[in-house]
């Protein structure tokens, strides 16, 4: 195992100290529980909004702390749920009396964490709301998961979340818009490579030196076939091809487009890839208003991408363009 | 080798499509000779900056095209000197009447071609002058370069000169404060991993299971010694200390400090290679009042860091801070 680190133990109380190191204008850390937490939090008037869920999937989500986008996130052990604990603990920091939204990928842990939490913090007095992003479109159910996995639409959802929220919408509102980016957004990954968890020690599955692994998951789970590796402009049809037709996204639809790198893949190759997916939607009559190319949503070093897809309004670009000033994802301040 | 490409001569043209498709409102690509430029240049009035190299380290150099960094980048194949023509024509392409500043990496053929593009530029009346980078301390000569190799701090030259350009400063003006950074910056890097070259289609050299190399060149070139793998503690201290001990940074100074991942390197391992940074510069008096920490000069897939400091002083941290637009950097706007 190849990895900047110390003790495998220590890898993610290291990295929160990092962050608070690196981010003192933007976030604050608490170690006792973990959360990360905006340094002006909680804003009193404001919908709080909180995610959180294993590490390993950086700058998901402590680098999406900030003005505009979450009020706090709470990181696990490396692709290990947070506690209830922990999610209290952020809610509560986080209550500026508007309400608190939990922002969940649908995995089996983090979803009946964070109602533990609700739970835990509306007996405290606290109004909660929760969405829960299931965008994978490559399985029904997986590893971790019943149904489908969430995964790329989290960071639109806390964007334009984000953004709703900094307009003093209430947590209704929030909550619906939260909905409606799940709802209308899809996504798939694939994979060259494992990833290596620094507990375990070694890869979380085994691919031949020829082939790679189409819907895989960020944690590694397996995704719908294993095969001989391809062009990229042939990956991209199998990503993009399955997502178009699951909404439907359909002729004049405008959308949101990522192509995310899993962690160890080169940005030469996200735009290569970005430039095959913006042909495929142009030959389906579908146009991309904004994008995102690079490592948004990582499985560690793993190499592989994903692409995701949402379908844009005018409400939905507003709220995309709106300023956000985190670590990962800054514009207009 | 495992890549999201089609054919390894495509690669460089396949990503210059991706880039012009993803970036239309920053950015121009000019495919014939191959170099991007500004959407709105030639800015009237202002000084112009071009940079170029080798592909295979984005963002560097096209990811930092944009309003108050660079107008044009010229890339060359993957870990190849881009040719002086394409360096004539991106600096004909941004020259508002200002003249055109050079920023070039101390490599053989970087600075060979950009003095043949220079002087031709002259010839056609167009006032060039040229800042070599050198920032490296790990060797003094190295496999592709007489003296030291010009790395991380090529980035902080585009990101101030750019500043500084923006702000209407002269050829002369803008030219001494890039001279300024490069002479107040130094860094030095160590792989974990190879990269392999496209066109190549195997690593560039061959590290042990147990194995780092020290010192590295972005271009996989020998560093200072290999060794057996360290905790990232001992890692970062191996290239901090060099780096404090050359200028050398001493107590009291302020200093911009970025850790860089060189491509395949998790975002979680730099927050905890940048903690111990922060801890070491501290322990010599040594205050960072600015960071990046990310991916901004990669080497492919290569696994690694490097750690670049630049001493700031008020002008530096001033226009460091200006606003900037650009694919890969962008803040106050």
């Amino acid at each position: 195992m190849k990895k900047l680190i110390n003790k495998p133990e220590d890898v993610v109380r290291e990295e929160l100290e990092g962050i608070a190191l690196a981010h003192p204008d933007l976030v604050k850390v608490s170690y006792d529980p973990y959360y990360i937490v905006r340094a002006d939090a909680p804003v009193k008037g404001k919908v709080g909004l909180v995610s959180g869920g294993g590490s390993g999937h950086e700058p998901l989500h402590g680098g999406y702390v900030g003005m505009g986008m979450l009020d706090a996130a709470c990181p696990g052990e490396v692709f290990t749920s947070p506690t209830p604990d922990q999610m209290l603990e952020a809610t509560k920091a986080v209550n500026g009396g508007a309400g608190v939204l939990h922002i969940v990928k649908n995995y089996t842990g983090d979803v009946m964490n964070f109602e533990m939490a609700a739970e835990m913090a509306q007996m405290e007095g606290i109004e909660v709301t929760s969405v829960v992003t299931n965008d994978d479109v490559a399985v029904q159910d997986s590893l971790y998961t019943a149904g489908r996995r969430g995964v790329g639409i989290t960071v639109f959802v806390e964007k334009i979340a984000g953004a709703a929220a900094e307009e003093g919408r209430s947590l209704a509102e929030v909550t619906a818009v939260a909905k409606k980016v799940n709802d209308w957004g899809r996504s798939m990954g694939m994979a060259l490579t494992s990833c290596v968890v620094p507990q375990a020690g070694k890869p979380t599955f085994d691919l031949g030196e020829d082939e790679m692994e189409i819907g895989i998951g960020i944690h590694g789970e397996p995704g719908r076939k294993r095969m001989k590796i391809a062009p990229a402009d042939e990956i991209v049809e199998m990503l993009a091809e399955p997502i178009i037709h699951d909404l439907p996204y359909k002729e004049g639809d405008q959308v949101i487009a990522m192509v995310n790198g899993m962690g160890g893949t080169p940005l030469i190759e996200l735009y290569i890839a970005y430039r095959k997916l913006h042909h495929i939607l142009a030959g389906h009559g579908i146009t991309v208003v904004r994008n995102l190319v690079g490592n948004y949503i990582t499985s560690l070093e793993m190499a592989g991408m994903s692409i995701t897809l949402m379908k844009a309004d005018d409400e939905l670009i507003k709220l995309w363009d709106a300023p956000v000033k985190t670590a990962a994802l800054r514009w207009g301040v």
